[in-house]
């Protein structure tokens, strides 16, 4: 099964992409650009959103949902926002379309045209500011914490399965508050969620930071994200959560009275993640022999093969395994019992590595006589015998076993491609030679930031939260630094 | 708060319009015919789906996501589904913006023009199918059972919220089958678990039945559907469920080999419901005090709210107000203690009272003393008082009691406004004196079927499964027919 395609040393580039398709987590559409996320890649996507939204409500927000299109108008209101966004979108023009004069198919009807085209949302800002304009009278309406799961369309010119696609789904938090301080609180209290959902749940380390401004979302007056590395070297922005300021409440005139009777603006912020995870979540912990999940987010994280020769063996066999499956799915553990008869065990081995299941049992006739099975861990592909007894229990450490050890060969990995560079050779090589993260002095001027862009194709991830002041000189311009910051090239 | 808006005798739409609006439901969007679904509503639509998600994996679907792109050509290959849908929809044209030469706004860069124009999906078969193609190589690849959780624009001329917007939110069931009888089967059985999901979550009786080739989906060989009656005598397609043969199959292209080596058409099906259903229900059970939702489908199904005069006082009824709270949720019912200082309990009862909260429970000083409280039920707005001891079995056997009485209220409703005609004239008169079902004979051409809805404006609803067969003639034309089917002016 995972012969045919390149181990991640040849060409990561094309062994990501092969295993996603191989895996069947996705593939390419008709649609330039756009893909379908097919049932085993939607599974690990359901898990993230279920574990996401519960960590929504249990901080307070609500779901709700607003239109997929925006009139081209609004875009125009907020000045930094539509340099940002609404240049590379879907416009819709027309609302008919009617049959070919020749009787060749159909063609746009020219008298169905709208009066101010649509936009196909890139993000919601516009429309759900203009929403909250008769929601917001006075402090009593406030804060509203909103969040939607949706599509959205960016249209991306080189696009790569999960990591850049011109539609893909996210959620988008939203949300309005009287105060600054408060608005802050939300935009790094929801930062916190998702450094803790990327690190517990997709076992993935990441750091917390702020970006500079030129790396800011188009509105925003402070963007704060998490930042991942990848196998390759090459960082990933995993998340991000926008302290807008009142930069929307202003375009959309969104005004509130306070308790001592005033009006004021709102405060807001916005924060997302998207099926971007899905494609970290790859790229991160999988292997030349294929996917690679942590249990708490594999659809099957235990798979049953049954070895046997004769039908007599099978029943035999089936007995303890049906068992043993009812078991672990009372610990709420996800357990798949493979006796299809079409398939040898050896090929069933391979596809659910290939498939990244993070614990394979197999039981054979021999296992019956002696009580025993045979485990298999998919991260350090390590067999095991255990004894039957309490192999629920055993299961079950083993499963989070496997979820610490993940998270902590990421964070390994990490570390060692984390480096300091003082001069602009030491930088430049690294950064050819290694890549990872180089903690580096910059200026803080953007100037400087697009040129070191511009030569080394280099951004700067992020400003560490927590960041540790320490004096030093720009590595390209010698200028006096307060602070490292961290470089890598990124996705 | 439900002071100003019409009762359902005095304004039946504007009451529907009003309450969604003012319950917090959903709300008119900046985009013509586009809606806002807020946080109460989508509360509801979440339920929903949990509900229908849980019972479409449980017979072996899986969720998966295609593009919300189609190109134009992928209508054109399915002859009748062109005319069903490709007509009014959203079309995409280009794919940019830019800065308007005259420095006001952004314009559409007219260079950056598609070369195939996009639809934004009504419905997905086409680009469903596209993708089954590649999927589908033998019987050992099928069945495919896949659902998708999904937004579609269809551009209505007339939208009313929740009932016939420009985009909605829905879910659409797409398979693929090697046989005939197993594709009638999958979609005989989606019709089924949908008839379960109105009729035990939310309350609501309806009539299975088949629609008559007029009726049809687009593309479809059988459309299977769901029908319930709302409160002014008007139906309601809550469901539909099609067989669509091997039409999809031979337009994509999409063969299997057989086992026995032969190359076959796959057949299809499909399947969906949509945010349509939320109009249904308030249309269903609200009244003129507000909305009136099934315990097992509202977001809060009990509200405590405490009466009180000091602040001794409150602190002695939230010490049991919370004790109830607690074991209340331990019986998994959902629970809101409202203790807010800002608006008196009369005010609280109003509120709640609109917003269709099945069981309120008041506790005040002289309960605490006699170890009572008062409930209060929304379907019949009846009081009682009740002891505390044992109070979760008590609330827990009234919320079962409330939605069997909300259900059987429904049935008793659509008993009463069913009836029979014989004649053209009783008909005629039976339609516009009271509306409802009626079951009339019917010469089974499309002509007489238009021509009773040309006169009438009703439809045929369905023919329903099992009907009983019974010689006639047909009321307009007088010809011979053998079963009687049902008519209704409908939604």
């Amino acid at each position: 099964m995972a012969k045919d395609f390149p181990t991640r040393e040849e060409n990561y580039s094309q062994w990501y992409n092969d295993l996603v398709i191989k895996a069947g987590l996705a593939e390419n559409s008709a649609v330039r650009g756009c893909m379908v996320i097919k049932p085993y890649g939607f599974a690990i996507w359901e898990k993230m959103q279920a574990a996401l939204d519960k960590m929504f409500k249990e901080t307070g927000h609500q779901n709700a949902y607003f239109p997929i299109f925006i009139p081209k108008s609004f875009f125009s209101k907020e000045a930094s926002h539509v340099e940002g966004f609404a240049k590379e979108c879907a416009v819709v023009t027309h609302y008919r379309l009617k049959n070919s004069p020749d009787g060749k198919g159909i063609v746009v009807d020219e008298t169905a045209k709208l009066e101010e085209e649509l936009i196909v949302r890139p993000t919601s800002e516009t429309i759900i500011w203009d929403s909250y304009r008769n929601w917001i009278q006075s402090y009593r309406d406030l804060p509203i914490l909103i969040n939607q799961w949706a599509n959205v369309v960016r249209w991306e010119m080189r696009t790569r399965l999960f990591l850049r696609t011109a539609e893909f789904l996210w959620q988008e938090g939203h949300t309005a508050h009287a105060t600054q301080k408060e608005a802050i609180e939300e935009a790094e209290r929801m930062l916190d969620i998702y450094a803790y959902f990327v690190e517990n749940w997709m076992a993935l380390p990441v750091i917390k930071g702020i970006k500079t401004p030129n790396e800011r979302f188009a509105g925003a007056l402070e963007t704060y994200c998490i930042e991942a590395l990848m196998q390759d070297g090459k960082a990933l922005q995993a998340g991000t959560s926008h302290f807008l300021g009142q930069n929307f409440a202003k375009a959309f005139d969104v005004k509130f009275a306070t308790k001592e009777g005033t009006m004021e603006y709102v405060w807001a912020t916005s924060w997302g993640v998207s099926t971007r995870l899905m494609g970290a979540l790859v790229m991160a912990h999988s292997d030349d022999k294929g996917l690679v999940l942590p249990p708490m987010l594999a659809p099957i994280q235990v798979v049953i093969i049954p070895i046997y020769k004769t039908t007599e063996q099978l029943s035999i066999v089936t007995e303890t395994a049906l068992v043993i499956k009812n078991a672990l799915e009372n610990k709420g553990i996800t357990v798949k019992y493979d006796d299809d008869d079409n398939q040898k065990p050896g090929r069933k081995f391979n596809e659910y590595e290939f498939k990244g299941i993070p614990v394979r049992i197999a039981i054979g006739p021999r296992d019956i006589e002696q009580g025993t099975l045979e485990v298999a861990r998919r991260d350090t592909l390590e067999k095991y015998t255990y004894h039957q007894i309490d192999i629920e229990n055993k299961i079950e450490n083993l499963l989070k076993q496997i979820q610490e050890n993940i998270y902590k060969k990421a964070l390994a990995y990490r570390e060692e491609q984390t480096r300091s560079a003082d001069t602009w050779e030491e930088f430049k090589s690294l950064l050819n030679e290694k890549g990872g993260f180089i903690y580096a002095h910059w200026d803080g001027t953007s100037e400087t930031e697009e040129k070191i862009k511009e030569e080394t194709k280099a951004t700067i991830r992020c400003i560490p939260i927590g960041n540790k002041l320490e004096e030093g000189k720009c590595i390209l311009t010698g200028k006096p630094s307060k602070q490292r910051v961290i470089f890598a090239k990124a996705y």
